[in-house]
């Protein structure tokens, strides 16, 4: 079965580790991946979620933290800030340092991103194929008053969320560049000739959010032949992991699941649903939508696996036992 | 007394440890440095011969190699190998990395390489000014016959000096970018106004012949006002460090300190030297050249003073005791 799954960072890598557990050898994943945290530091070309999914399912993922490598060492981040070269507040690992050294030469020497990513995927094989929303330059910036001198700016998403760990409330969100960007051809390929298509649990405004509003990807959905199913990264009103709910208050979206699940909206008036699982103590009501309440808690690959199996059968495009079985089948 | 010292890597750092004792506090030294051994790596500009100066005066060398940073860490290089990334052959250290990082995004700001390294220099305060030989890409290349095909090929200096250990002989030498480079404005200004200009004993080919054949800086050593003294490489026939033999066999030079002194030849016949210091167990004949026997091996800074007083002696230039006492003067 084919699977397409739009994704961002560390909840998006798990939910993958989910989907290939529920697929087995059978499954054949792609997972598009939110590109809009990606940032120049001190020269290198930085993509926290092709990163973190690449090291996750690759074996290389700290697990501990959820980002950057296991075993890292900061040698080059503390002779950084010896240097006084800023920014210093980003987690640059010694060994994620070579990832990007390797990412920043290709791309300067005109490899596009996600021909880059395939290069660098051949290390790690994460048994998914790694797709860049979009080849282009694309960035979410903040609207945000600067805490120290009170004045109203736009800075990158990474700033708000790493340095000012979100606290500064977001006026307001803008994709640099978009304008001027196309989707990956590959992406929508994937979606067009997808069996089934997954939205992550991820954040709903600057990881699936800014996924879709690539140009060309919003519509590629509406056009897929496969049904669209989302999972809620709200359960009980809050975000599971991350700091989604600033993001939501920000564009004035309810923070529950039936919340953003409305915000999403349903494939048959324009949005991009036709089903959305929430959690088993959860409910929605959005017309036009298949809504089903499953344990929605990524405790581990396996219950993850369930969560895909729950969607599959939500979608009804199981049956010759494509998802019941597990990683083993 | 200002003093402009043309110097390599390792032994010009030496050397300078030495004019630094020898001149204490009343000193104003500028270090005129080779940048023929510099080299894209991974996308990242490294300046070995700078940064082996920068790093010696400035107390972050590793003193056992001679090169690179105290207390080094490789996670970078390890990486980098695990990916497939060539070359693996260069030993690029993590704090080094940070170093490089600084480096490239300035120079792809625009800054030319003198005021970069003046900028990294802020940290280290070497007590000498870095001046590299020229802002422009110069690049030392060697002809060789390749060690596994036998073609015969040209390759960038530091693949033969670290990757082939100088071990296939150099048919020749190419300083690739040399006729559309100009010596750093800096460097001119060192020389003109110096009241003594000396030649580090580094290699005489690769690192003190290259930063006079770039252009406009024999003509500045020619019409310099300064005396200029050259300390020899060789002892008893054998170059003190380095491989410097390799060299001056590529390039039909004697190796020997009469060689190579007769190969610098007599300011007043258009060569380098007024001066010429060897060996105490060496002697020499240079036409038009002051030579003098002394003890030439730096064991120590103190012992590296007492040359450079040698120097300033043999020169004349000495006087109110601008350079009898060490640094404690």
């Amino acid at each position: 079965m084919k699977v397409t799954v739009l994704v961002g960072g560390v909840g998006g890598a798990r939910f993958l580790q989910g989907v290939l557990a529920a697929l087995g050898e059978q499954g054949d994943v792609s997972a598009v991946v939110n590109v809009g945290d990606d940032l120049w530091l001190h020269g290198l070309r930085v993509c926290p979620d092709l990163d973190t999914c690449m090291y996750t399912l690759g074996g290389g993922i700290d697990t501990g933290k959820g980002w950057g490598r296991a075993d890292e060492t900061w040698s080059v981040k503390a002779e950084l800030e010896a240097y006084g070269a800023d920014p210093t507040w980003f987690g640059l690992g010694d060994r994620d340092v070579a990832t990007h050294l390797v990412r920043t030469r290709m791309l300067r020497a005109g490899y596009p991103l996600s021909q880059v990513t395939e290069a660098l995927c051949n290390r790690w094989r994460p048994g998914v194929a790694l797709i860049p929303a979009s080849d282009d330059r694309i960035e979410t910036h903040v609207v945000i008053d600067d805490p120290d001198s009170g004045e109203r700016k736009a800075v990158h998403f990474q700033e708000w969320w790493v340095r000012h760990r979100a606290v500064p409330p977001a006026h307001g969100f803008a994709s640099v560049g978009r304008d001027q960007a196309t989707a990956c051809p590959a992406a929508l390929t994937a979606i067009a000739e997808a069996d089934l298509v997954l939205l992550a649990p991820s954040n709903p405004v600057v990881s699936v959010g800014t996924i879709v509003d690539v140009p060309g990807l919003r519509a590629a959905l509406a056009a897929a032949p496969a049904p669209v199913v989302g999972i809620s990264p709200i359960i009980d009103g809050r975000a599971v992991r991350g700091m989604a709910e600033a993001c939501l208050d920000a564009v004035g979206v309810e923070v529950s699941a039936e919340g953003v699940g409305r915000h999403y909206g349903a494939r048959s008036t324009g949005g991009l649903l036709d089903g959305w699982l929430v959690h088993e103590t959860d409910s929605a009501e959005i017309p036009g939508v298949a809504v089903r309440s499953v344990p929605l808690l990524m405790t581990d690959p396996e219950a993850t696996a369930a969560m895909v199996r729950a969607a599959i059968d939500l979608a009804g495009v199981g049956g010759a036992g494509a998802a019941t079985g597990g990683a083993d089948v």
